[in-house]
């Protein structure tokens, strides 16, 4: 029955179904930084001696050296990183080691070390953000003029500027930052000293271990405390929308840098080529990125299923926390980075951008604007004016603006000399001037905003 | 080929995929206030005559009018609420009725409508939330020192009290509400203005509109504005999350009103009965509270999925954005309001709870705690110490309290006679009196913060 | 507290949430099916008397007819399909209506109904998805010559058939086909008489129920079967495979249609116009499949969740399990009739495809095959051969085919005339004759076996 | 901009991102395996010399002894595990090397490599299914007549046996099984040969290979064969599908292990005690299974967000198809194993379950029958007279069968004395005799098939 990888029986699965160090070690920067301020808030309030809180400190560095030296030892016997710390301890420092644990639980350790995981992850996406907005700005000044098709449905719509485009994705990195912000501010409060589940009788500064691991207060409710994952489910939320806004830029790249759109040169360093075909320039760079998307979708999935319908307090299942957390910050991390390279040093094909532009009669809007603002049109009745001009130049097989005033007249007597300076698709652009529009002066303006608002020199 | 349902071939296939009316009518009252909005700025701009702008805002309050009182009519080819509405005015109105959509498209109009629901439905996920809170107020605060035992892996663990353990859920849906707040301040910018998808050559007043309608301020990228749905996923993932701490709840309250356990009656209106087992009462609406998390979770997903990859601006797969969102406001909602009765009218089986409290041994821990304190052991060692102390017990079949002085010191010569008073569950919970521990005391103080907070009377 | 909606308090909430008659209702024809079968057995088997059976069915005949007639009313206190329509047969028939419900209950009764619609429902996705397959051969054969650009990382590659392209979406199909195949064998055996989940004291013969509604055999643990949403799950997953596949395909016209690829015009009957923009063709329909996408593995998603950790037997939370189930197949059936049309009618621009097929130097991997296969190179040293050629054809601005032979030479000694004839586009798709491959020939094989299979003449 | 991690900037993103011999490395059985029977048909067909295959042969079997001694080195630069192979198969035979890669390409390769690897991990699955299944067929027997509460919406309902039960899940983990069978048969079709995207120019042998790999025939579509990812998605469904269930036995096991149920005794070797509290036994394997059925549900989600809407052919996303598989099956391995442990050594308290079974008056339904049955009263008014009984009941304190013949004639004359005999749990679980019911004997009959159909000794 138990032939094969668990000949051992129970026993062996237990063992590796059971434990976490294989994950959890990558919490040893936070357990140690918290048992420290636990020790020492111990030693302030007289719960431990001073003599054995520096003890225990002291102990807590050495352990920590020795982990940053030569990694967390995964000895799955000892389960997680928190009685792989503590053993260690207690080898290195003798019976003191077992006052750390006073008025603490594996349950409120854990809850802390992963909250300032978390708390880092979230820094650490921002950062990243910020500087995939700089390269955006960055690039959006560069082409506050740069005409390109706008899409709707991916069907040519009307003409806007490459600047304004790479601002719409400013625009989505700001918000995803704003979530990141929200989910930090929402999260900074320490659990440590909620213990097991109820509180502790020991007269703890709970105080003083929030701040000295910069959180702004203890949490309120200890049963809330240890059961709450909360803050990794807001993470992972902002992360998949992240995500999402980055997937859909990776598809725009990929697209572009297609041939039949030869858009964009992505820069060599995140492609990919072919020794026999020199030519080929594989995006994978942000095909990985677009993919990466359906993971961290996958790892927000994951918590929230493992989370439905558990009973308070602390359930084991619980566990199962953090590997989509940490899986879904490396690809977000990666993900991050690689669209800040390819944003920086991408070839914008300007050229052609402005060849697609003005195929596809993409200034027939601006005609019936014409109609109705200087001939006063219902909008309704422009259109229909606006349709029968564009079959026309369909079937002569030229441009709308390169229709002479006397066709257009046949179609409509009221269109006068005035409207061939709306027709071109600068005059277009320039003339989208509303809050917000793809006007070049529009987008210059928003760009220096965004500067500003970045701390980038103006 | 096209037998069946669909024997008029694509055309009939296509009347039913493309058309949103069914769905998208519940946005009528948002699409007559932001055309409203939208007319009363292209008269004040002199966009259009200020007659026709009164002629206009007169036929869409007529319009209004008639959905109130029929209903929306349902008429495919009329595809969308936009349409319908733009149709039916034309009746009433004549020809005018074509100048409202200037300087807009069906883009930023549906952009805006479904950003005023999806604010709606925050705001009454909010209020509903609200009425939770204080339902889990006031009876935590009646049950403030109710004695019941505190699980960890569904093991009883450590008495802690019925007050403190629903204060527990007002943690968690205040974390709840302030999602909600944080995603209505993100998405609180009016797209409106922002036309088909690069904004519009008519001197328009988007701030005029913004204010009209509630928002901060226009949104400030005109293909951003059209191609963003961070709204609506905002408003899925704040669902989702408050959903599964209800599927928690909801779980325990299960759990609770079985007969093992035993430690609540649900109300009458909230439960079936079997005609046949009149003792027998079915938590159906807890229950179905937990099952509406899977569905909230699924219109989450839906909409996540459905936006990968879309390169801007508006693609017609963002048509599939509002069916997840109406569900889930809905599942929410009755979710919120089935929770919000089964708390208020619940009878808690306090005397069942505290009998439970007293079984397996629950203040060991608090025996062990004495030795630290009172002895000085190391907490390892006073671990040590305790479980030969429950074993002597369970093999005597004894409560711990109930064991003799002679008998406990046989085991560890330190203890004294004060620890008797340790051991009841009255003084377990009262000792553990740190800042957001289960004792009484404390559980009080946190529910007249609460109280507070919200308003209610002290 | 209970302002608003639900003013009269719990009783209206739980009225709301409970009822289920405003989707179950969809079930009608299934759960008089079920009824008149299970009448039909308790007469044969004595259980009721024949008169009394013969009255029961007459009266389940009379609902029927008025349903059919006037629609399932919707009184949300019969709560459900099964009280309505056991209300009305006691309204019509009197007290013997009473005799139906013998040796069954509602939680058999719900299971067995639903599986039946379940069961229609793979049926009809099968029957779809045979006439797109149907279209997608039809299309195939008559494009197994047509060269087009054979995409990896949407980087021109090798050229290819379109009739081999279309071809694999025919192998997708063909194992969505089989996934519904394997679902439907899986699920058909019959709940019915497991009754509420102990199965029943009365004599009943479930053999003769299982076959009067075309089950396989009855289910053989009575708690199994109204535990058990397998079929609802699998019937999903397959779904959402299905979709998946439809995505991809849906993702290829919408490139296709765009301007720059300009690979198809879709069916006008299939797409939306611009009144201002006539040649402006949204590919609408294939958004909406690629969105329906999106939501169908939304569908999954709420189910799994709402199944995970749910006790046995009949819990209230699989009452969400038909919302899902009805939405997911009414959004694939939509979606397949749409995809189906757009195969049929497309127009496929195979100038354009050709054009695009010469460009990108797509046969280089010919001229190395050509090094392997005649000049006895090892392949990886082949590669390196023929990037010096691409090399120097994209210097010199031509195509690979059109660089003299002595320009060759001087690349490698080894290349001889007849390297030509490997060259161009055509023979690069008719030398990948290996099985499967997209030799023209070949194609037109797969075409045949693929005609045979689906019963089309050769 | 590159401070941080990515120092060096886009290379070390592109680097890190790119690489995917991290995971990848698992399949260095899957690709040598393959290797080997490619380059045999490459020599059996001429395309390189038997001298040729003869050395790639035996490098490759030094390669994967290397591999098995020392481990798969993981050098970033060299990308994937095709790449590492292929670069130390060079240094160790030399040039020669370069012929193993004539008639395929990495993206053949790698969709060969994975669905060999699926097919194992299916294989694997069926195999610890099958453990359970004898698990649970085993204990099934022994408590065929141990009788407890049957639970609807988690209250008592009517008695059933625990055999029953556990049996309930042998059906669900024969259909798990049945669905793995599925997907391993669909799936074995062998891709190898398909090359790039196109099928290959050289006369290979696909009929060859694919037999040498156990597959039952090559694929049939080479666009298909390298696009396709659908083994990788069944196998996930499956998965999924199957943790549910698991997911469901867990949380029974964790209700059952609970002080209030006592229902079950945990093996000690796959749970958690506590040092302090010896009773504490915490079902912590149970607990992970649980949570563990979140994490796979995921993995499933990741790749079917990754795969939607990719065009054809092989898109670089596709990389992130190996992550969640590879998660996936560790985690359901374990997950089975953990519960065939558990099962097979938990200690069912069946007089516990027996005394829950007498509360709750679980036998009104047998009264109910006994009406219809004996006294010919249609099931409605049947329902009705019980109801009153067990008021009753109810209000003396005492159980339906303590109640004289004389108190249930004064609610309704038709009762008898006969009517005792059916109001015992034992005759309530003996008298549902019907085909799949709760009577022991039934539950006999279903195990002794079972047995035989697993091929345990009878």
């Amino acid at each position: 029955m138990w032939g094969g990888r668990f000949a051992e029986g129970p026993a062996a699965i237990m063992r590796e179904i059971n434990a976490s160090i294989p994950f959890d070690k990558a919490l040893w920067r936070q357990d140690i930084a918290a048992s420290k301020a636990h020790v020492a808030m111990l030693g302030a309030c007289g719960i431990v001696s001073d003599a054995d809180a520096l003890a225990i400190e002291a102990g807590l560095d050495k352990v920590a050296a020795e982990y940053e030296a030569e990694g967390v030892p995964e000895d799955w016997d000892l389960e997680d990183i928190h009685m792989t710390t503590e053993s260690r301890l207690a080898e290195l420092i003798g019976p003191v080691a077992g006052r750390l644990h006073t008025a603490r639980s594996r349950n409120d350790q854990v809850a802390t070390d992963f909250r300032l995981w978390v708390r880092d992850a979230m820094d650490q996406a921002d950062a990243g953000l910020l500087e995939l907005q700089k390269a955006l700005v960055t690039r959006g000044g560069e082409h506050a003029a740069s005409i390109m098709p706008g899409f709707t449905h991916l069907q040519a719509a009307q003409p806007v500027t490459l600047g304004h485009h790479l601002m719409a994705y400013y625009e989505m990195i700001r918000r995803d930052r704003s979530r990141f912000h929200d989910a930090r501010k929402r999260m900074n409060e320490c659990p440590l000293g909620s213990a097991a589940l109820a509180g502790t009788g020991f007269a703890i500064d709970r105080e003083m271990t929030a701040q000295a691991l910069g959180f702004d207060k203890p949490t309120v409710n200890s049963l809330d405390a240890v059961s709450d994952r909360d803050f990794a489910l807001d993470y992972l939320q902002a992360a998949a929308q992240c995500a999402l806004h980055l997937s859909r830029l990776a598809e725009e790249l990929i697209l572009w840098a297609s041939q039949p759109f030869s858009f964009v040169r992505l820069p060599d360093s995140l492609s990919t080529g072919s020794s026999i075909m020199p030519q080929k320039k594989n995006p994978d760079a942000a095909e990985l990125v677009r993919g990466h998307a359906g993971r961290i979708v996958g790892c927000l999935t994951a918590l929230t299923v493992t989370m439905k319908g558990l009973p308070l307090a602390y359930s084991k299942d619980m566990q199962d926390d953090k590997p989509p957390v940490f899986e879904a910050a490396s690809l977000l991390g990666l993900s991050i980075a690689a669209m800040t390279g390819m944003i920086a040093e991408a070839t914008f094909r300007t050229e052609r951008m402005r060849e697609a532009a003005e195929l596809g009669y993409a200034t027939a809007t601006d005609l019936a604007d014409w109609l109705v603002r200087e001939a006063g049109l219902p909008f309704r009745e422009a259109h229909h004016v606006t349709g029968a001009a564009v079959k026309l130049a369909e079937s002569r097989g030229v441009a709308l603006d390169k229709l002479s005033l006397v066709e257009l007249q046949g179609i409509d007597g009221r269109i006068g000399e005035g409207v061939f300076k709306a027709l071109s698709v600068e005059s277009s652009v320039a003339a989208r001037a509303s809050h917000g529009g793809t006007a070049p002066a529009e987008v210059q303006k928003r760009v220096a905003e965004a500067r500003k608002a970045l701390g980038m020199a103006s």
